[in-house]
Formats: C-alpha cells, sequence, structure tokens
C-alpha cells in the first residue's frame, strides 16, 4: 500500500514536472531529456520490477527447460505482464529440451581419507552407470596438454580440466570466452583418447564452492561420456591432492538424463502502437535457469527488464508510435529454441522489426549498449548517445546482441545488448549464488530505464 | 601456499611481459602503459587484500575510536604494511573521542500491541535516564516543518524525522547530502523546541532492517537529546502506525555516553623514495569504523587499497623518485582528529606533499578521480587520463577530496579522491550490512591499482 502511495506521489511530481518544462522550454531536445529524465525517476522510485525479480527467483528457482518451475515462472510473468499494463499478453509454443539433473555426487578418496567434491552434472550430460565410476584422475589445462598425454596416459581414467579464468582481463566475458572450451568441448575431446568422465574447474573468477554450471556439447561419433563442474576451491584443493598423489582414486556417480522434448512458450506482451506499421520494438531476456540457480542475474534481470519497459511506458502515459515488445524468450541455455521459434514465427507473419534488444549480462550497472545495424543507422544511434551520458549508460558501440535476438539478423533493422559492468558477473553465473540479494535494485532499474529510454528516442527519431 | 605460488607464477609472467615490452618498444607512453598493466595485473591476481580486508573486519568490526577493536586494527594493519613490503612503518599518537555505544531499545506500543524497532545511537548521542524515556511521536521530514508545528505540538514529544533520500538522484551521494542535516542537526533543532529525543530515519535507499547510524552534532546552548537511527522499513512502518494512532507511545531507551579522550595512532608505512625530498605521495583510508559495522566499505576498503599500494609498487620492484606513503587515519567518523594530527605533524616537520589522495567511497568500482589542485596541475592530470582508459577509470574532474587528507590542503600540492559507481554504497553505509562480502575482490582491487598506477605516473611526471 505504502508503495502505491509513493509511486502515486512520485508520478504526480513528475507530470508537473514534465507540464511546467513542457510549457517554458521549446525545444524537442529538452522535452526529450526531460521524458527520460522521468523514465529513469519513475524507474529508480517503484520497487515493482525488484520485487517481482525476488517472486520469480523464489516461487521458479531452477527454472531449467521441462522443469515444472519453467511452467510457474511462465504462468507468473503473463501475470507481471498483464500488471506491468501491456495491452495484449501472450504464450508463444515452442518444443524445448527436457534434460534431467538427477542426482550427483563426487568423493576424492586415498585409505581412508575421503572429501565429497562441490560438483553438479554439466547441460546436456549423460549418466554414470548406476554403480558410478571410480577411476584415477589426470589434470589438464588446454586440449594441447590432454593430446601431449595421448591415450595412453588417458585411457580408463577420469580428465580434469582446471585452466582457470585469466583474472587480468578487465572484461570477464572475454575471460570467460578463453577458458569455456573446457566445458562446452571437453567430454569428447578427453572422450576421443577413452577418458570415462570428465571434471571441469567452475567458470567463475571468485574462489568458491558453488559448481558453476553450463551446457556442453558432444561431438558426434564420440563416446559421450558424463561431465561434471566442480567449485574452484575444490578445484585448487584438487590439483593440490593430485601433485601429493598421482595416483588418488575418484569415485563419481550422477543419474543426470536426457528425457525427451516437451513444450515451452516464450512469453510475450506489447503495448501496440499507434502506428504499429512503422515497426516492433522488442526488449528481451530469456525466462530458463539452470537447475541450480535462482537465476537472479542470469537472466531473470533481463526478463524483469523487458517486463519493466512495458510498464514505464504505460504508467508514465507515454504512448509510442511502433510498437513495445516484451519476449521472455525460452531455452537459451540448453539448445536455444525459443529465440529460433520467435525469428520464425516473425518471418512467417511478416512482421517489421525496428529492433530487437536483449539483456542478459546481468541486473549488474549498465554502461552502454552494443548495436549489430548498418552504418547510417550506426550513425543515428551515435546521435542518441548524450541522451545516456547523465546515467553514465552511454558507451554506444558496434557489437553482438544477444544469444535470443540473434536468430532475428535477417528481418531486424537493428539487434542490440544491453552492456553492464562485468567485474560481478561470473561470481552469480550458473550458480547457486545466483540470488535476487546480489542484485542491487538501483543497478537493475538504471538497465530498464535505459533501455525504455533507447525505445523513447527511437520511436522519435525512425 | 597455493597463492604464493600462482603469485610468483604471475609475477615472473609479467616480469617477462615487461622485459619482453621494454626491449622492443621504446616510447616512454607504451612503457608506461606496460607498467600499469603489470599492475592492474599483479592486483587482479593477488588475493592478499581481499584476505586481509576480512581479517580486519573480522578481528576488529565495530572499530570505533575509544574500542579494544580499534587497538587491534592498528596491531593488524602495521603487520599488513611490514608484509606489504614498507620500509619504514610507524604509529603516529593522536588524542580521539571515545563515546560508548551502550545498550539501546526501541518499543513502539498501542495497549497490548508492541514492536520493538531495529533502533541504534547516533554517534555522540547522550543518553536516555536510565528508565528510559517513554512519549508520543510526532513525525516531519523538514526542519521548516518542524518549525511550523512549533513548541506546543513538539515539547514533550520524540520528534521523527522521516524525509528519504531521494532514489531519483543518480549519484547517491548528492541524496546523502540533501537528507543528512536530519541526523547531524535534528537532535537540536528539536531539542529547541522541547523535543525530549529524536528518531532519525537511516540514511540508506535500501528497504532494510539495519540502523544506520552516524555522527551527530548538538548545537551549543540547547539540551542535549537523545537520538537514535531506525532501519527505513520501521521508519516505513512507524509512519503508517502514525497515520492510525496519533498517540501512539514510544519507548526509548539508550546507556550511550561520551567517556572522555584516550588516545589512537594514525598507521603509516612508506617506501622511501629515491629523491626524497622531491616530496611524498600519500594513499590513505580511516581506520575507525561505526561501532554496529564490520567497516568493509567505510572505509576498510580504502585502508587495504593504501596498503595494497604499498604492496604492489614492492612486489613489482618499481622505485620511485618520491616517497610513497600510506597513512590509515584515526578518527574520521566522530571528530577527525586523526587526518588533523598528520597534518600539524607534516607542517611541524616541513615535510613536502606532492600529493594526498583518500578512497572513502567504498571498495566499490572506481570510475575516475576527483582532484583539488591548481589548474597547471589539472592540465597535467588531464594528459594522463588516456592510461586509465582501458581500466574504465578516466572520469577526471576538480572536486573535494577526502576527511582526513583535506587538512593539508595548505601544504600539498595536489588532494585527490578515488571516485567509485555509488548506486550500492549506501546499502552498507554505517550499518552492520557493511561486511566483506559485500565487497567485490575486483572491484576492490582496480581501484587499487587505480591509485598506484596514479601515483606510477605521477612520479614521472612531477
Amino acid at each position: 500500500m505504502l508503495i502505491r502511495i509513493k509511486t502515486l506521489y512520485y508520478s504526480l511530481v513528475q507530470f508537473i514536472f514534465l507540464y511546467l518544462l513542457a510549457g517554458t522550454l521549446s525545444a524537442a531536445v529538452d522535452k526529450d531529456s526531460a521524458v527520460i529524465r522521468s523514465i529513469y525517476s519513475e524507474a529508480l522510485t517503484s520497487r515493482i520490477a525488484y520485487h517481482n525479480l525476488v517472486l520469480l527467483c523464489r516461487k521458479a528457482p531452477g527454472r531449467l527447460s521441462g522443469s515444472p518451475q519453467l511452467n510457474t515462472a511462465i504462468q507468473l510473468t503473463k501475470q507481471f505482464l498483464q500488471e506491468a499494463g501491456a495491452d495484449t499478453v501472450y504464450l508463444q509454443p515452442v518444443q524445448i529440451p527436457n534434460w534431467k539433473p538427477g542426482y550427483t555426487e563426487a568423493i576424492v578418496a586415498a585409505g581412508n581419507w575421503k572429501v565429497h567434491l562441490h560438483a553438479l552434472p554439466l547441460g546436456n550430460s549423460v549418466p554414470t552407470p548406476a554403480e558410478g565410476i571410480t577411476a584415477s584422475v589426470v589434470e589438464v589445462h588446454s586440449f594441447d596438454e590432454l593430446n601431449a598425454l595421448g591415450r595412453e596416459k588417458v585411457s580408463g581414467r577420469i580428465v580434469f580440466y582446471n585452466r582457470p579464468m585469466d583474472p587480468t582481463l578487465i572484461n570477464t566475458f572475454a575471460a570467460y570466452g578463453k577458458a569455456v572450451d573446457q566445458r562446452v568441448a571437453g567430454a569428447s575431446k578427453a572422450a576421443a583418447l577413452g577418458a570415462v568422465a570428465v571434471l571441469v574447474r567452475s567458470l567463475t573468477l571468485a574462489c568458491d564452492t558453488f559448481p558453476h554450471t553450463g551446457q556442453l556439447r558432444y561431438q558426434e561419433g564420440i563416446t559421450k561420456i558424463p561431465a561434471l563442474a566442480i567449485a574452484t576451491c575444490d578445484a585448487d584443493s584438487l590439483s593440490l591432492w593430485l601433485k601429493q598423489n598421482t595416483d588418488l582414486q575418484t569415485f563419481i556417480k550422477t543419474s543426470c538424463r536426457p528425457a525427451g522434448d516437451t513444450v515451452g512458450y516464450n512469453v510475450i506482451g506489447e503495448i501496440r502502437g499507434k502506428k504499429p506499421a512503422e515497426g516492433i520494438m522488442v526488449a528481451g531476456g530469456h525466462l530458463d535457469a539452470w537447475y541450480n540457480s535462482p537465476g537472479a542475474h542470469d537472466d531473470g534481470a533481463g526478463c524483469i527488464q523487458a517486463i519493466e519497459v512495458i510498464r514505464l511506458f504505460h504508467s508514465l502515459g507515454i504512448r509510442p508510435v511502433h510498437t513495445i515488445r516484451a519476449v521472455l524468450f525460452m531455452d537459451e541455455e540448453i539448445t536455444q529454441t525459443g529465440g529460433k521459434k520467435y525469428a520464425q514465427v516473425a518471418s512467417a507473419e511478416k512482421e517489421n522489426h525496428l529492433i530487437a534488444i536483449e539483456s542478459d549480462r546481468g541486473g549488474l550497472l549498465p554502461i552502454g549498449f552494443t548495436f549489430d545495424c548498418n552504418e547510417k543507422d550506426l550513425e543515428i544511434l551515435q546521435k542518441l548517445k548524450s541522451y545516456f551520458e547523465p546515467y553514465r549508460t552511454d558507451l554506444f558501440i558496434k557489437g553482438g546482441s544477444g544469444t535470443d535476438v540473434a536468430p532475428l539478423r535477417s528481418s531486424a533493422r537493428i539487434l542490440a545488448g544491453l552492456l553492464t559492468d562485468s567485474q560481478r558477473y561470473f561470481d552469480y553465473h550458473h550458480s547457486a549464488n545466483d540470488t535476487p540479494k546480489h542484485v542491487n535494485q538501483r543497478e537493475l532499474q538504471l538497465g530498464s530505464a535505459a533501455i525504455a529510454s533507447l525505445f523513447y528516442l527511437m520511436d522519435r527519431r525512425f
């Protein structure tokens, strides 16, 4: 109740502010700045978005494709979109995978000494036999090192990939990119030399006890072997133990397994534009999250921001020319079917997309946007940059967009991504540590306001 | 052990990198960039600084002036400075206050209904009588509103200051500045109209249950009345209850009290420059922290960064021309005697200070520096900005420095402050929530590296 009174109060103040400003200043640029100011003020004052993020993560943690939690998340966010003021909310069916994480344990033992590792299966991993696997462990830091060992030293053993993310890179996504091959391709590379399973050092810069999972891809024609992520603290310990005892026996057991496909739904809500033929502006995030994670930053935040863009336009009474659409995609984490399905339908319906932006770099401090578009459009966009300087979200660069909007490349005029400061992201990514308490409400909402402001400006310039 | 092996490994890599680079590139600018790169790489690779921050906050939480924990902190940081490689470490005696927080409770009651508020005394508050105070509460949002009520409606009551920090301001320090008058001057303003005590809404943008304390100042000649901070969630509730029942009785009791002065010590460590007469470069933070707080961001982080600047120069073997000095000041929170004493001694010893920088805006993402200096020096400093662009710490602006280095204004050539992104700072400030787990190691160390890099460049340019 208090929240509503406050929201009303601030909306009134903003309305008066805008009204007065509109009366005295004639230049469009000042009007635009004032509207953007009102978008930020509303975003930073309302507690609805953060509250909804908490609800989503509490009611639907581990909402991986195929899980009952994903259905909860679909219904919940559909309701959020309705409450946000979308004039149309609908569900778009998508065939999604249904891999089950099952039960997992990993134990390092020598004689009477026995330690349980913090371990969880990588997405898509096959199970071990029911009785588990016991084998010695061989540590490597690269595929070159693995191949140099050869079949003789790898066959029948568990390969332990332990190359850390490079802490000296300022952009932690670059550090992730340089280490992720171990997780994605490590199982098949090891299996090709006869390994029976792999353990992969978690992809995080933190020294923690959370396994950070993520997707693996098996290479066709090579035996599929089980693959587990282990926490970085455990990886450091295991590496030390192996130096002391190269014959250390490790027992691993996991019942994770694929369970056929199922049906999920992209959740879509929109505010219809005054001239919908002018095109659609999509703000998107992905609704699925890893089985072990509340998925607050990845990517509850992106979904909540997309919904908040709708709420900001609605609550401030801004009527756009273009249609504004929030899309919460299915299955980013496993086979990316949600984004592909959305693009297929858009193409079949001959929908005209002006821009599709994804927020999938956490609800962290936004610093700017990446744009995937032609040079002429980039020039127009660069002229909007100054509006974002007061909010320090003014890094406008050419670059990728997001996994779920990328399939729109052939049909959308501009693809984009929200850029955030990356220092903290991998502390949370794909782990049980990705909780709403690690999302700062202001950082989350600066992101919502940045996307809404970009849409507001593009609506008038394109 | 593992940490040391890793540190050695990375130091070696950096050494080789620098050696190769120095051999092939002749331009000074490239050499400087490479040295700065090595400073950042060492800072982001070593875990020592963060580890020491955890030790400081665990062994010496609530290290307010006069507390035994402050003595622990002094001994601990003296040891950190020795381990960091300072060639001289010493303690500078300072007369410091000795106010005791005591025991506090605050209860709102009506009939059988009774609620304990999350409340703690403001620093410097006088105690209530031993039996406590029971009175009705009057809520105000400004001194104007208080004065309009007048003596008739205020006398004999508890004044409740409930103006929130303005969430729409992007710089949260500006929002703090616009609300802090209630805490600093509220008690005497209310006492002047006959109030018996004050409750002050905590200065945070979060809705939480932590009282955020801080210093109050009594006006001379006006009765000193007790003053408590209450958590924002409690403030919101109390405000609602008062709307329902204006006669709500509140009981408060606190045994906080001043207990005369005592002696503390500024902790100082330095690396003597090759030409010490060229001047001293000071990196500082304040060692005291509020009685209710582990003081991780405020200002454990600033102290640890100052020590880390010494360690970075030492471990990378950079021999400066100027003397580099880390100063951990006493008593920033109450009467600022540590900074004043340091400046007095510097003046008496005719010490020549080139720069004194303070980090007291949390161990958060650094975004740049404020400089308090003449225009000519500012121009030289602006030319260094490009070195900080790869690290996004390139906002170089004219502005204030820090409470503890400000007394050096007449004698130091340049005063400076480390600027951080402010979105999260007041979630922690002056509360039990200011723990090391809310400090991200990378953000902390980007700050250490920024100060060390500034010193490295200034050492060559001034």
